[in-house]
């Protein structure tokens, strides 16, 4: 028996989009007003979804305390309130596209979810940049 | 051709997270304000989900006014302003996380979907405990 | 110049609608399931709000980290995971509706918003039951 | 490795539903108020989701700007401010049922996706008909 | 002492705007695509406020079950899934913009609020016509 | 006859809290992570309310399409996917707080309502800078 348990978290980040191989005329062009110089920001929610099998003990996948915590001192601490592109050590040298965000969240998250639950794995992570815009990641 | 249909319900309900093979300490230790000896409670929103193929006469994989009418019979109705671990018959023994009250609604509504639909069957229960926490079941 | 500024801050709880003046017929009479003997419950949010100038030095009404630690030690932390008719010291004596709540968060919050506001007062409690029911309140 | 991307639009519409093979009462009948020969209409919401591996030189599954001009070019332009039964070309013959939009949404953008998209390919379409009711097609 | 209470319902309804003094071109120009003559239509959201001091026995201001059904009897089930130009007799000579249609409800429940509470008043009427849209009225 | 009409619109940008009077350290110490010197940013709501009374020719207080022009002309198209302690004419020398940028936004659109209303005059302006954090500015 597998059930799916999901928590939502939330951060505020500037970034911008900007590829160094190109010229700043072309990454106006490809990216528009997303690769504005002096940055913009957003608002993101994330959800990070844990599957396995309920605790007979607990009734509990994961306990959702511990994955909050988990995922605050893990991920959120380390972005909120942060410039994407300058502060955050994990995405030195990554594009901070919401695809590229997701993905090495998981890479931190993934290895980490043993130890807050017994029978749970990872199953996915879904990123909100905006109401409008979101990714889903369910692992390589 | 399958296509999923969702109905979205709600409820308010009262609960407390304790292991009756356990000391009330350790009842605090591992469910923490969940344990709350005085209850506590939730507005819950339950999605129950459909798949199939539309039938040609209707368009529709199962008519939202019968599902509706289903969930609120068989689920809602008796868990709306209820105490989940004192006054409902199904969850009697059953720890009241929101893991087991999702595998329990699909037990009562999985086989009750083919009187109303001729070609859906019960593909998921998402229930929601909180805006931030929700858990998601498949069936066995 | 007046601005006001809203700090939005969430709670679970259990309760009860019940007068003790009247008999159990009665108030299931009058109550219907929010009567239920053994409790109901629900995912409130409360929107706090200050009016003021906003001081020249940081541009603020009130600094919105000091009113959410403000508004969690005094009030949400007094009722989370509680049950709003048995534990909560400020409830005892007064029917826990909606209406009486966000009465009694006012009397408790008034007074201690000049302590972190230099040109702020207490605008209104707006407090959500459910997404479809909430109350407001300015004051006597 | 793959990424699923989702972007959301809207669009208003009045529909009807009514199986034109029966007589007016067993439409009525059968759809309810969703038969009313005067109509009756929504606020559609669409979450049009692509998946594919990020392009290694944006980061990008699919460029959402692109991805929105796409729906609204396609699509809901098409549909917004419509009524569903009468203006809508692609909608002639076919009951209007959430299901039935949906697929022909997904017939009218799957072939359309790999113009904007090197890697990305239509994953799925959600479309809601109202808060409480939506569906989703993942393709034949 | 003055508490607000306010109870959301909702509705599905077509409409089109359209002056019956003006040439088709002219509803056209000002409308733009509102005035489509096959209809288009919206999910309202309509919030009614109650205003006045709780009831000492009950702690109402007015009880939210019986808010519910009034708005249901008098207003939601006269709309909801109808064609406002065509189907409601209160809209009949009435352009059926948001506007006009928050004073029609008010001009219905505003009378009927002392019937079912002791001390409390029709405070406003909100309406969404989308999420992005909406108007609130006062009385005159 | 006053009828208030609400548009919602929404821009992204970066921005950081700082007194230029104060050191660095006092920066930090008022403003936590929000006085970050690499910027951080938010998805901005705006909701702009008019009131006035309906034109009897259109039923409209406003046209809300000439007033969400109004606002992504005069407003958030000079904000959006910028730097608005850098990149923004009207924000230069102006602490960004949400209450200072409710205030400027005030300034422009008020002595433009005029030109796109017979009747409506600007009665709010609401910026959400999260969901949890939000101001009002009702004018001087």
């Amino acid at each position: 028996m597998e059930v799916r348990v999901s928590r939502k978290e939330h951060f505020n980040a500037a970034h911008k989009l900007s590829n160094p191989a190109w010229s700043k005329e072309k990454n106006l062009e490809i990216f528009g007003p997303c690769a504005n110089e002096n940055w913009h920001g957003h608002n993101y929610d994330l959800i990070v979804t844990v599957a396995g099998r309920p605790d007979p003990d607990t009734g509990f996948v994961v306990d959702l305390k511990r994955l909050s915590d988990l995922i605050r001192r893990e991920v959120t601490d380390k972005v909120d309130h942060k410039n994407l592109n300058v502060d955050v050590d994990f995405m030195h040298g990554v594009m901070p596209s919401t695809e590229n965000l997701a993905v090495e969240f998981w890479k931190i998250l993934q290895p980490k979810i043993s130890a807050i639950s017994r029978f749970g794995k990872l199953h996915s992570i879904r990123l909100y940049e905006t109401p409008l815009n979101y990714v889903e990641y369910f692992g390589a």
